[in-house]
């Protein structure tokens, strides 16, 4: 261990560390990356849309990214397949796209290699990640640094709001409403009071130690923080937990919500998303269903078993606060169930689809 | 019950019986859309890319239509977020942009309302659906009317390898190599061997009976396969089953699969993306899970706990055929379990989204 970032306490965990360094790994970032604004419309200038290259946590944030491209900026935003470029090496004209590529640890060698295709095929290029020494940082024509300091745990948690404060950037470049970049300013402060929910989430925790599954939904904005909940469950807590859009849910999955596999929605508390999403609390529970809420306002608390309150920031920038409840879910669900949330097994830092080297 | 369409069996369900009415609906949907190849070529003639509108069974197809026009037709791919259009109400630049939205019944409102959204922001507009009459159908420029006939039961089978019939010559209208429209003529064969499984299928239902959840993989065109097949054995059988590409399995999820929580593979018989299946194959049963499979040749078997044979098509048409013993296995697992797949708990045959009326 060669950072002189804080030890965890004792009895806790580098996970639950880095959940608590989250407010001040994303002023770091805010205050890096909001001067870089000019630099990313300058590169966007000539080009119409964004495609974002992600797996993983990255991909939830790249989610979140279609929606501040697409809501937030009015530029069509498309996720990458990496294996057209990886493994059926297909060309297409990528003239005009905004190659967008995130990976926390840079190194992912599909993430990489797809990153240098779309450039090959015309794209404009952009590398968000926590590594300014990176491949993935070296291969791309503009960098946003997230300052969120080494992350020792495996599951991603201040590379990942990082992530999405880098995406906030990036949509200013491309358009968006300057507002978004005063009331990113707010974000570490909502962070901070997001910390508070901890011992609400350890009582949900214990609420979720004996299911079979859980399915975790939201809808737009808050449809990345969702998945990027599920993910997390799935990997510190070995539970399989769904990510669905609610209208996916909707779609057939639904079936399989009843009181062994609970669901857990996530919303901001306004928005146009958020009757949908109360009016599919209120038709799970009248299933039998137990719901528990993150965000959503007053109406969802009331609406579920159980909810955790969500933070004060418009729609559009809840999900970098409405995952820390969910960060602090899995964390403490983790070790309820004898796990270690730093090193789930069968996983490591910089995972490589294909087995390739670096 | 007014339709000509023979009744199932004393015995039968109505899902068992048009999973074998395949091959016909496969073979007059073929017949009646290969003419019309032309007609998407002059209305693609000036798109760049294509954008698909869906959700649900029709979304799996969509997946399927994006690797068909990326490496089948080397244009971008984008699936739009409908909330985009009907919540957020933003509009996008979709001048250069083919939307092609499915729907099986084409009364989906959310559909319609974001196929007419997609007009309105500059896109030429396709429907795929299985009537000619629907609101859909109305909303678009061009309609590829799939011939699958009345589906009674809720789960889609018929309609939807009829939606992938429809995408292979949306590809061929965009493009894509023609010796692709010779080989789709030899699919409804194809499904008619895949009939075949049936018995085997029974057996590996029996095997899947009692895990808490299962998680459905593929890579490249087989992960639409995974992804609808997720869906048919949620909504039939009220088990958790994720569809996941074997790459994401990679980042998190693959904590989750284990004794309880076996993975079903899928995969063409060739292809770049089957020897990262048959990687994962080997992991997930060293790390002591069951793996059961479907396609991907003699490698999959002998890598597999069990498994069930694919049919002979080249990789890009692979998936027309590589989901009929899944559909044979999520019926016979259905009835196993007590329930009825022809309806299923909580579900409609137009769903909507947003309680909307037609």
């Amino acid at each position: 261990m060669t950072s002189t970032a804080p030890a965890p306490p004792g009895s806790g965990t580098w996970m639950a560390t880095e959940i608590r360094e989250q407010p001040a790994a994303l002023r770091r970032t805010v205050d890096t990356l909001l001067p870089q604004v000019p630099e990313v419309a300058a590169l966007a200038a000539r080009t119409r849309q964004v495609l974002f290259v992600a797996r993983g946590s990255s991909d939830a944030a790249a989610h979140y990214g279609r929606y501040l491209c697409e809501v937030g900026a009015g530029r069509l935003a498309t996720p990458a397949s990496p294996s057209v470029a990886t493994l059926y090496r297909r060309r297409l004209d990528l003239s005009g796209v905004l190659a967008v590529a995130l990976s926390q640890s840079g190194r992912t060698a599909e993430i990489v290699e797809t990153l240098v295709w779309a450039r090959d095929c015309g794209a404009r290029t952009v590398a968000v990640t926590n590594d300014a020494g990176s491949p993935l940082a070296a291969a791309a024509e503009l960098v946003l640094v997230t300052a969120a300091g080494p992350e020792r745990a495996l599951p991603a948690t201040k590379t990942y709001t990082t992530q999405l404060a880098a995406l906030v950037v990036l949509a200013l470049g491309l358009g968006a409403d300057p507002a978004l970049g005063s009331a990113l300013r707010t974000v570490p402060a909502a962070v901070e009071a997001a910390l508070d929910t901890a011992a609400a989430a350890t009582e949900l925790a214990e609420r979720l130690s004996d299911v079979d599954g859980l399915v975790v939904s939201g809808r737009g904005f808050a449809s990345s923080t969702a998945w990027e909940l599920s993910l997390k469950i799935r990997e510190t807590c070995a539970i399989d937990a769904s990510g669905l859009s609610y209208a996916d849910l909707l779609h057939g999955p639904i079936a399989v919500v009843g009181a062994r596999t609970p669901a857990l929605l996530v919303a901001a508390a306004d928005g146009p998303v958020l009757p949908g999403v109360l009016g599919l609390a209120d038709r799970l529970r009248a299933a039998g269903a137990p719901v528990y809420g993150i965000g959503g306002g007053p109406a969802l608390a009331a609406a579920c078993t159980a909810a955790l309150p969500g933070p004060d920031l418009p729609e559009a920038l809840a999900p970098l606060a409405l995952v820390v409840p969910g960060q602090l879910t899995a964390e403490a669900l983790s070790r309820r169930l004898g796990l270690d949330p730093d090193t789930p097994g069968g996983l490591t830092k910089v995972t490589q689809t294909d087995g390739g080297a670096g």
